[in-house]
């Protein structure tokens, strides 16, 4: 797998096209047949690979701090009568299973963001189909608020994943079909065995798609909706232009990597990444002062970091299973910068994005395959938003020191009751606490008071509260027994124990669509020499086991 | 694979013992370290194989139907110093992957109809663990309304699969203690890497138990416990005895099934099983009636011969992928039997154990990962009970007859509008009408009206309506297309599209639990040559691909 970096900026896209004109925004897919992320494919009728969708999420974010005069954005495709193949074949015959899935992830991940766009930041996506969307390309369509679909005979959407490729839709197509969009689940089941699509007026009829519209009324119709939509959003005004999402500034060594406040100290013998989170380092500021920060304010700042480095070593570092969690610095800094986003998170455009952006950093961090351990030193600031890392790890430990004074604290804030939460719709904390009010409500009330271990330990913040006498060899035990378990089991372990509590579209795709989706990817079926992935497009038929599962 | 016949009764159990002292009864569970399905193993330590929960199965369905003054059952081990050391080992390791799936499908079913009895049918399941109960063995005790642990300094419950097996508690362990007990997430965490388990308090503390009682006390209040849980029973009294759940009368051969009222043809070279429902015989009946014909009574009959059938084919026959489901006889004596249940569900224990029984078969049918196709020909009759059957197929065919008279019909009755949901808590029809709240009303408001196809059609009960002129070569295309297609992309299609709507704990089970399980099966790190499955017991340490996917 080559190395991959998930940096990009407008100037240096090859597959997509962003433009603004006032209130509406378009984003054109014109992917580069040429510009594989990796050598053996072509990208042909706007298929895409990981490559395409970095350029996508790119700008579905710069859209969100760039643009806060957008209100819609259409997303439509630069080729003649094709929107969107989906995800390149042959680049997902020959990709290994865990880049599969890797890719699979990032993909969704991608698309759940823009529906958080839409239902959060009032920027409004509208698929306009100006010709067959087909797989991914309709997961993509999926994903938006409005499906507009050229009524021309010929263009059709369709998941022809399972009848072509003995794989299922992989980017929450069946989940969305049926638990968003509500088409009834046996005309689902048909459409998810026709791969020649449905277009048209069936196409309106099944729920597939809201609108189908002739050749001749495309545009003023396109126009129409999207001008309409961003009349009717809600997106938050402000008396601020946009703000530019400077380049990340990055070190990357084989041992380290490097950003202003989030570092990474890679142990590849151990398995062990070690993540330090710095605080802010100056006191609270204006929302004047925000504006004029940008994305040198340090939730942004440090959001950004964190969210690169998550996909950075999710992508290019497979066998380091665990992540520890650690932050430094001064939590009545951290608490401020959380004060100040959420005094105005419900006004100003930018304080409101920097949160959503946080909440999807931290959502991300919940799908991801490595074990997460939280450690709670001397000199940590796990408060408020910092603190949801350890309520994100699956274990965390919080050094006891007597006297008590002297030992860490952490600090229950804001961020932690509400306008962070996980996929399940709940905070860490309400999942934390599922089914015992109680334990909830006596954490909620030692909100902003800094708590040392043993108050800690007996609220259930923490997990364990080793003293100095245990904590070396409690931790150094934690650690290397995680890198000793099976990597699959502690993946599905994880992916498990993480969303207890109810369900969503976004928790079902992850949690059952893709655990099935990863068992058919690795299956003979799919991915063997005579699999139906690899078979396509040879001329051959595929060769299935036909025993049912 | 052995052929598997799931029929037994108490007098030819080998691994439980069943006793009722008026209205508490005891399951004892002794297994019979030689009376294994297959060759190859011993179920030491109260450890368990399909047999052995076949077993469990039809001692659960008696007590709900033979024995109506049971209000509380004890669960407990019959060997010295064990509850139950799990599923074998040996056996999984041996087993075939088909085979593991289908165990833990079957094993799981077994436990959501314990958890059904204690919660619908006032029978209340009480775990007496009287020794160490592990991995399934603590699974079973999870699908307990209560578990009582002995506290001897060395008992415990424990979920040793990850650390011991490199794979995940295979029967819901993983979703009841956080969904379920309300284990906090890091703690269930902790526990599940802990192979050596956990007892005495510090398990009542983390909730993985409800009790820790002194052995000196054990007897005594596990005698307590269990007469206030009957107490406590809102068990329906009855002025009659139990029935008896007669020998099923059944011919098999290869090429077909046969009961009283139900049959199969297998046709394997098309890899389709055609099962026929025949409609009762009789006029409506009376309560008396119902009683005094007991097993007898149609509805009763027909499923128990669905449910055998069921598991017959999906142990048996893997490589029959679809399943055609017609139906034949007299709709208005399909719905005065639905009728006389529905009449006394409420208050009488027979009539309310046939409609849970129905319930929970069609559930079985829903979790199946075969392909249902649902055909309404004349002679049929899909009304009420029998309309659910076309209601949980992936799709449905009418034959749409002109002139409209003599083409069939089909009829919404009461078994369709509650008493008979599906896994996520809702009815077949609400998960068909999800999220349209008109087009449910519309069907609502024509229950018990006979609906020709055009009709049916309209109102989206059925998926297609073809004529005469198309119906045999639309039907054989459907069937025909079905085979060709990757065996394991249908069963991850069905296994998304028929979970539309809310998760439960139940469908957690079987949609994320059971997923990410079957993918962890399938891996070599669990199942390969060097795999920690197989390493079990040889000495070696299982040699991992450190990759996270």
């Amino acid at each position: 797998m080559p190395h991959v970096d998930f940096r990009t900026c407008p100037g240096q896209y090859r597959h997509w096209r962003l433009t603004a004109d006032g209130p509406v925004a378009t984003l054109t897919m014109d992917v580069d047949e040429q510009g594989g992320l990796t050598p053996g494919y072509e990208l042909k009728l706007n298929s895409y690979d990981l490559g395409v969708d970095i350029e996508l999420y790119d700008a579905v974010q710069r859209l969100r701090f760039e643009h806060p005069e957008v209100k819609a954005v259409v997303i439509t495709s630069g080729k003649d009568r094709v929107f969107c193949a989906g995800a390149n074949i042959r680049m997902l015959a020959a990709a290994s299973h865990p880049w599969k899935v890797n890719f699979c992830k990032f993909t969704n991940e991608t698309r759940n963001g823009i529906e958080d766009a839409t239902a959060n930041s009032g920027q409004i996506y509208i698929a306009a189909l100006n010709g067959t969307a087909s797989g991914g390309g309709y997961e993509l369509a999926l994903a938006c608020e409005h499906i507009m679909l050229i009524d021309d005979r010929s263009s059709v959407v369709s998941l022809p994943e399972l009848p072509l490729l003995g794989v299922l839709p992989g980017t929450g197509g069946l989940t969305r079909v049926t638990d968003k969009r509500h088409v009834r689940r046996d005309l689902a089941d048909y459409f998810a065995t026709k791969s020649e699509g449905i277009g048209g007026k069936k196409a309106v009829q099944w729920k597939l798609v809201d609108q189908a519209v002739p050749r001749a009324q495309w545009h003023e119709q396109v126009s129409e909706r999207s001008r309409a939509a961003a009349r009717s959003s809600p997106r938050l005004p402000g008396g601020w232009p946009g703000i530019e999402l400077t380049p990340l500034e990055k070190t990357r060594t084989g041992g380290a990597v490097g950003y202003s406040c989030v570092s990474a100290a890679l142990d590849r013998e151990r398995g062990v990444a070690e993540i330090t989170v710095r605080g802010p380092e100056t006191a609270a500021i204006s929302l004047d002062d925000l504006h004029a920060l940008g994305a040198a304010f340090w939730t942004l700042a440090m959001t950004r970091e964190l969210d690169d480095l998550i996909l950075d070593l999710r992508t290019n570092e497979p066998e380091i299973g665990t992540w520890v969690l650690g932050t430094q610095g001064d939590a009545e800094l951290v608490l401020a910068c959380d004060a100040l986003l959420l005094d105005h998170a419900a006004t100003d455009w930018l304080a409101s994005e920097i949160v959503l952006y946080l909440k999807r950093t931290l959502k991300r961090l919940d799908v991801t395959s490595r074990s997460l351990i939280a450690l709670v030193e001397p000199g940590s600031c796990f408060a408020g938003s910092l603190l949801e890392l350890a309520l994100a790890a699956d274990r965390s430990y919080m050094l006891s020191v007597a006297p008590a004074p002297h030992g860490p604290r952490i600090t229950v804030g804001g961020m932690n009751l509400g306008p962070l939460p996980m996929g399940n719709g709940l905070t860490r904390l309400q999942t934390r606490y599922l089914g015992d009010a109680g334990a909830l409500e006596a954490v909620e009330k030692r909100a902003a008071e800094p708590l040392d271990a043993a108050d800690a330990d007996q609220l259930g913040l923490v997990t364990f509260a080793p003293d100095d006498i245990d904590w070396d060899e409690e931790v150094r035990i934690a650690i290397e027994e995680r890198a000793s378990f099976s990597p699959d089991a502690l993946t599905g372990l994880e992916a498990n124990y993480r969303f207890a509590g109810p369900e969503t579209v976004e928790t079902k795709i992850f949690g059952r669509l893709t655990a099935w989706q990863n068992w058919i990817f690795y299956r003979p079926n799919a991915s063997g020499p005579d699999g139906a992935l690899r078979a396509y497009g040879t001329g051959k038929r595929a060769d299935f086991d036909r025993k049912r599962v």
